[in-house]
C-alpha cells in the first residue's frame, strides 16, 4: 500500500472559472508584540493596518550611489544581456530587469542580508527568512509602461507555491520618485482580502507576464470596489527611501512619460516556515531565479 | 498687374529638418497693467511667469452636477455618435471626446460665455476673444492612455495658421484630480520658449493625432533639459476645479489605470486680433470644429 503524499491545503483557491473574495487567514506581522526589532510599535501596527510601511531613508545618500553604480555596471555588462536572468526591452535592446541580483552581485547580496533589510523582514514575518526573489528594475522615462493592479501573493501562491501570507516585499528607490513618473500605488488595508482570479493559467505564462498580465487579472467591478473602499496611495520620496509592503497589497503602477527614468533594487522575504509546494493553480513551477527553491535562511 | 496677397510672417517655423527652439516673441499676458478683471494681480503675474493658473473652483458643484448630466448625455445620445465631431473609441465603441460642444449644447456656450471663464481669457489676452476650439472628454479609468509632451501652440501653428502666442486654454474638471488618475501636467515657464519640431505634417495629420501623434513631437534630449530647468507640475483637485494654461506650455499627461475616470470640459479662446490664417506648416487646414474660423467674439 502507497500513501499518497500530503496535499498543503489551499486557502486561497485562484484561477478558477469565477473571480471569487476570500477573506485573509493569516496574521500580517507574525511576530510576538513586543519582540525587539527595528520597526516601532506605532510603524508596524500601521503596517498591520494599511499593508505597506513607507521609510523617508532606509539607505543613505551615498550608499545609493554604490548601489546604482552596482545597478549601471550589471545593465551594461553583456554577459549579463546573454543571462536568461535579464529582461531585455525588444524596441531598444536594453536590460530592464535582473532577477536574482542577491545571487549575481556581492553587493545586492550584501543588501539583502543588512540588518536595516532582513531585521524588518525577520520583525514582520517572526521568524528566519530566505529570498524569494529579488531584480533590479530600471524603467527609463519617455513612455515606459506601468504594471497593471494585481497581489503578488495571487501570482506567488498560483504559479510558485506559497502556501501562506507570510511574505513582504520591499522596494528601495535607486532614484528620486516624484509624482509624476510612474511611482508604486497601492490600495491600503487591500491586503485583507483575498481576490481569487478568474481564469486558468495558460503554460509558460511567467514569460509573458513579465511584460503584461494574462493572468491574475481583477475585474474592472472588483477594482472599482476596492478603490471606492480602500482609496489609493501613491508612494513619493527620495533616491534611498522604501516601501515595504504586504505580499497580497493591492498595486499597479502608471506609465512614466516624463524624462524622469526610474530605478529600483526589489526584494521579496518569505518565512522559512513557508516554504514553496508545487503550483496551487498553474501547470508547471516558475524557474528558480523568480521564485525560488533554495530556503536557506538569510543570516 | 496682380499684387500676391501679403503673407503673414512665420515668428514661429516648426516642422523642418531640425528641431530649434526659439525665445518666444509675444507677451504671455496681452492686457494692460491694473486693467479690471477677475484675476488678481498676483495671479496674472504667477500666470506670466509659470504658463497657467490653477483654481481651486471655478464653478460650484451644483453647477458640475448640471455640466456634467450634460456630458453624459450628450455621450450617450445616438445622434452624437454619428457625428464627425465624435471621437469614438473602436474597442469599447465609447465616445471619448466631442468637439464643438459649444455649439452643439446650450450649456456649454452658456459655459464659455459666463464671465467667470470668458473674463478671464479677455483679461489674459486683453481684447475680445473667439473659442478656437472647445471640447468634452472622458477618459475611463482601467488602462485609458495619456497624451504625450506637446505645445498645443505648435499645433495650432503649423496645423491651423494662429500666427501670434495670443490664445488660452482652460480645462474645467467635471470628476477628481487625483494624483493616480493621469492628470494634466506642466513644465513651468516651458511656454517662453517655443519648439520648433523636426518632421513634416502628413495629410489627414489630425484624424490619427487625436490617438496618437506623429508629428510636433519634442526629442528625448530637449525634453529632458526643459525637465531639468522647469520641473515638471502635477495638477489635482477637486471637480469644479479649473487649470488656465497659455497655448505654449509644454504639457502631457500620464495614462490612468486606476478606477476613477476622469471628464472635462476644455475651452480655447484666441484673441480677435489673432485670426487664423492659412497653415503655416501642413499641406491643409483642420476641419473648422477642430480649429475655428468663425471669429466671432464669445459676449
Amino acid at each position: 500500500m502507497t500513501t499518497a503524499p500530503e496535499r498543503t491545503a489551499d486557502l486561497y483557491p485562484t484561477r478558477g472559472t469565477e473571480e471569487v473574495l476570500i477573506e485573509r487567514k493569516d496574521p500580517v506581522v507574525w511576530s510576538e508584540p513586543g519582540t525587539p526589532g527595528p520597526i516601532e510599535a506605532d510603524d508596524l501596527a500601521g503596517f498591520e493596518r494599511d499593508g505597506f510601511l513607507a521609510i523617508d531613508q532606509l539607505i543613505t545618500p551615498d550608499e545609493v550611489s554604490v548601489f546604482h553604480g552596482e545597478l549601471e555596471r550589471l545593465i551594461n555588462d553583456p554577459t549579463m544581456r546573454a543571462d536568461d536572468r535579464s529582461i531585455v526591452e525588444p524596441r531598444s535592446q536594453e536590460i530592464r530587469t535582473i532577477f536574482e541580483v542577491h545571487k549575481i552581485s556581492e553587493l545586492f547580496a550584501k543588501l539583502a542580508a543588512d540588518p536595516r533589510v532582513v531585521g524588518r523582514a525577520r520583525q514582520i514575518l517572526g521568524s528566519d527568512v530566505y529570498v524569494h526573489q529579488s531584480r533590479i528594475n530600471v524603467k527609463p522615462g519617455f513612455g515606459a509602461s506601468g504594471f497593471y493592479w494585481h497581489s503578488d501573493f495571487e501570482t506567488w501562491h498560483a504559479e510558485d507555491g506559497l502556501p501562506n501570507m507570510r511574505t513582504v516585499s520591499v522596494s528601495i528607490a535607486l532614484t528620486k520618485n516624484y509624482d509624476t513618473n510612474g511611482g508604486l500605488m497601492i490600495m491600503p488595508g487591500s491586503h485583507k482580502t483575498f481576490l481569487g482570479c478568474e481564469g486558468a493559467t495558460p503554460k509558460d505564462n511567467y514569460k509573458r507576464s513579465l511584460q503584461m498580465q494574462d493572468a491574475g487579472i481583477p475585474s474592472n467591478e472588483t477594482l472599482t470596489s476596492l478603490a471606492a473602499d480602500y482609496g489609493i496611495r501613491l508612494f513619493t520620496g527620495e533616491a534611498g527611501s522604501a516601501t515595504w509592503f504586504d505580499c497580497n497589497a493591492m498595486h499597479g503602477s502608471g506609465d512614466n512619460i516624463t524624462p524622469f527614468p526610474r530605478s529600483n533594487v526589489f526584494i521579496v522575504f518569505n518565512s522559512v516556515e513557508n516554504p514553496a509546494v508545487e503550483p496551487f493553480a498553474a501547470p508547471v513551477r516558475r524557474p528558480e531565479y523568480i521564485g525560488a527553491r533554495d530556503f536557506t535562511p538569510v543570516k
